[in-house]
């Protein structure tokens, strides 16, 4: 077997974070930047040029116009989430592949209209959080997956806060009712649902209680809030989310034998390794006088930076429709759905004053 | 000036734990042992012999002959909480100053009895949290005060938990409706609550609602639970405490500059030393590829430990009353009876079936 045609992408928008997904296409063995399109031609054309983008590659005035793009197998959409629904149907309708940044949308009602779409075109969903195609999420699982060493979730707590800072707090996208109405729930929060759900085999908790207070702009647009998440077997999760405290990016999950930290789940301290920490089997000493083992640190190398595992991933799978006949993997579509539908609870339920709400799927 | 007169004490009771307290006041340079009282003379008998009491030092039947021995100036009590209102009041009645264990009391309006008995005799009162007298306890808060590094806490979480195993829940005191009631609320929750308080300054939290789910035993006893705490100013604490989870011992602090980490706040993995972890002014790096800088460790060393600490300041205390006619120092019933009511809003809570809880000082 030759090396695989690549996935040709195309990429709506000149935002910040497409920079990073472009260099990722780069990267990746298993695709290439064929278009951007921008409302403005001149910022696509400058925004190919500082970004590296293959000679070939064509920049375009607007985003209907790399959707009309025959080249074009699939779309990266970095835009405000707001415009989601809008740009993900029309890509899915135009039969291009769907890799959608988060939040995915503004609620599940919006998602499903996205996910319909994309499955009666038969194309690939899938959402850009990162951090899922590190292989330290990998060895993390293989750890929490271990019957001797760690058995049972018990508990889990996760965080993501970062300083948005006066000009952020100003004219970010993230901080416009308009835009991201989600605000950091939807930005930092939906990290922290998904890390929680990924702990948890993606079942969905039963009931959703946002902590009893949470931080709003002058639009209404939250800048940091919290939640409790309850299963039916008892476990229990808790997480907070802020633009207004220190870069904190926290799994600590607590299993009946083990326990495991993480503090750079979102986007690893350096590039090509990351570390986690484990115990197992922990026990006071003698009088109480110490604790033993105290945790051990294991440290993950990658060759690639996780957002081109992301597109290595996402490419491959799109590959396989293309060249082979194969369905679009069920797999993202429906962890993506599951997030929206526990922020979405967090979200009703910080509307009912942090009343408790039950999750429906 | 000479070496101070050694502190005298009592023992009331041939607890586990008090084989731990009294090497650390055999190690404690202003402490020594005078007595020890058990119901069965010949236990308090052999808990001297083999816990390297002074040969001079007194066994007695019975708790009220420590109580009636004028050699003894203070008195450590490690019986069960349901014990400790009944014990202690005595004690100072006695005029002996009182090291009380954790949990000191069921609740605020039984710790009140024993904390107007103490001041009435003008004896001191201290409860025998040991980590808040570890040289790191001075660290880390001198890192919270930092304006430049930390300057405001915004959201505090801390986990106690230990695998309590098939004996201990089938037989261990903390398990016992009427013993401990409180079980793991009171044994390790009340790690967590301190750690809060601590963190805020022992500001009091303005409401309490319990996670909306606990783990009872058969009569009735938490065997785990949490809560999210609310204060005036925004600021969110979340704990976990469990005898059904592998041995963790978390403090998390989010500030608005910095955050702090600890994984062995209540007794430190090495008795000598003991590190935490700091960052402030995290920033993600160019193209958000990674994040700078990474959490520093600090380690502080300690000569002696913990609980020998807590001993030498108790006595210390002591000393200052007998010698000099000083006040009892009224920060210790205070931070204990702030403690107490934070735990009484977390059971009332529980009892209200997770509802959310008004803070009364």
């Amino acid at each position: 077997m030759g090396k695989p045609v690549p996935v040709r992408f195309g990429i709506l928008g000149c935002a910040n974070i497409a920079r990073k997904v472009s260099r990722a296409m780069n990267l990746a063995p298993n695709s290439t930047i064929v278009a951007i399109g921008s409302r403005s031609l001149e910022k696509a054309i400058s925004f190919a040029k500082e970004n590296g983008f293959p000679a070939s590659a064509k920049a375009y005035g607007s985003y209907d116009a790399v959707l009309d793009d025959p080249d074009v197998d699939a779309v990266y959409i970095p835009l405000p989430t707001s415009l989601h629904v809008r740009w993900a149907v029309l890509a899915a309708q135009k039969k291009k592949h769907v890799l959608l940044d988060k939040p995915v949308a503004l609620n599940v009602k919006e998602l499903d209209l996205i996910l319909e779409a994309c499955e009666s075109s038969g194309v690939q969903f899938m959402d850009a959080t990162m951090w899922m195609h590190h292989p330290r999420t990998v060895k993390m699982k293989e750890f929490l997956s271990d019957p001797q060493k760690f058995r049972q979730v018990k508990a889990v707590h996760s965080v993501f806060s970062y300083v948005g800072g006066p000009e952020f707090l100003k004219n970010d996208i993230r901080v416009k009712p308009d835009l991201d109405a989600l605000g950091a729930l939807g930005d930092t929060g939906w990290y922290c649902t998904r890390a929680i759900l990924w702990a948890a085999d993606y079942q969905l908790p039963k009931t959703v209680t946002a902590l009893p207070d949470a931080e709003f702009n002058e639009a209404g647009v939250i800048l940091s809030c919290g939640a409790s998440l309850r299963w039916e077997d008892g476990k229990i999760a808790t997480f907070y989310c802020s633009f207004l405290a220190n870069l904190t990016m926290d799994i600590t999950i607590l299993g009946t034998d083990g326990n495991l930290r993480v503090h750079d789940f979102v986007i690893p301290f350096q590039e090509n390794n990351a570390p986690f920490y484990v115990t197992s089997n922990s026990r006071f000493v003698e009088l109480s006088l110490g604790c033993d083992p105290s945790p051990g640190e294991h440290v993950i190398a990658t060759e690639l930076p996780q957002e081109a595992l992301m597109v290595r991933e996402f490419s491959s799978l799109v590959g396989s429709i293309k060249g082979l006949g194969s369905k679009p993997e069920k797999k993202w579509p429906e962890i993506s759905r599951k997030t929206q539908v526990v922020l979405d609870a967090v979200k009703a339920s910080i509307d009912k004053g942090f009343e408790l709400v039950e999750v429906v799927f």
